[in-house]
């Protein structure tokens, strides 16, 4: 049976049924956590679910804030620091990486209440996850406010990367799922991924 | 083993090796059909994995176009229609899914060509597919031409959505992995997922 809906309807939903329900139909999604750093060196470490693909020429990656949550000290340490990471999550700590989302006060790190650790490159000040796979070190490029309806767009450049030396294909592409990274739907629904096939160039 | 990366060795890559590479880098994406018409009533179907959540209230959801490509008869008619629909992908038509992003001429229809099946709801002009588990009706909302690169990000209001009723979960979940919603990594790589968990709500 196929259930139909619409404006109407969604008018009618509970905001957290609502929020639940359009976070969900959107798809799959990328699962990041986001290391940041302020000005007086607190970090601080965000799940986010929002981080999408903008170009490779300049390599660019994009993602969204929520007007009023959680994740703001993130966005806040960005503006201030203009460096941030992107982490891959895998199902060894994906608990502690969900824990990240509760609103701890902002001189809280959650890389000591979640359980997660701390590591440094040697050229970007903001904090990437030990326990990570794939990491992405990112300079910021550009906010744009979506007047639409109060969201933020940040986009970034990645400006460095580590991932599992193994896991890079001959064709530049990189084995997600051999990496262990997972994926995310809705706001809390976690999954590991198993491989259908990668699809040669498609011709008319 | 961990390779580490650069934007010296990020400059160094071939063309199709860096957008492999930065395809897959920002994770497991959602993989969408887009359904369109034009005024002459030509129909179009892309596959796309740029389609991602601004926000529940009201239903805003966004794609990005790159500056060349296939898709971009997509855009076309998204600007001269003002309606469009999201189609999940299944297994059982992946391989049909990933065919219409094949360079087709413009007079051609995907539908035709990669044999899938055009929907129409009471509400909405353009086509959905048929063979799609989750399907969003859109309206055109707002245009954002991305400078930064020269991609185009396109955002619009869900106004219908049509979903198997038993994957509607009591919280206004949808459960995509019941529904047979899949992913995609990098351009080519599809997968199906197994539930880790649901989670509850964080607190400190």
């Amino acid at each position: 049976m196929i259930t139909s809906l619409n404006t109407a309807d969604f008018a009618n939903m509970d905001q957290r049924y609502r929020a639940a329900f359009f976070n969900s139909l959107g798809g799959f999604k990328s699962l990041t956590l986001v290391g940041t750093i302020n000005s007086e060196g607190n970090t601080n470490l965000s799940v986010v679910s929002s981080v999408f693909h903008i170009g490779a020429n300049p390599p660019l990656i994009g993602m969204i804030f929520r007007p009023e949550s959680a994740e703001r000290h993130t966005l806040d340490n960005i503006m201030d620091a203009g460096f941030y990471t992107f982490n891959h999550v895998k199902k060894e700590f994906y608990q502690q990486a969900h824990q990240t989302s509760a609103r701890y006060d902002k001189s809280v790190s959650e890389f000591d209440t979640c359980g997660l650790q701390p590591w440094y490159s040697e050229n970007m000040k903001a904090p990437y996850v030990l326990e990570s796979n794939i990491r992405l070190g990112i300079k910021f490029a550009q906010r744009i406010d979506l007047t639409i309806n109060g969201t933020v767009m940040v986009l970034g450049e990645i400006i460095e990367t580590f991932f599992p030396t193994d896991c890079l294909e001959i064709d530049g592409f990189v084995n997600l799922e051999k990496a262990g990274t997972i994926t995310v739907s809705g706001l809390d629904s976690y999954h590991t991924t198993q491989l259908l096939a990668r699809l040669p160039y498609a011709k008319p």
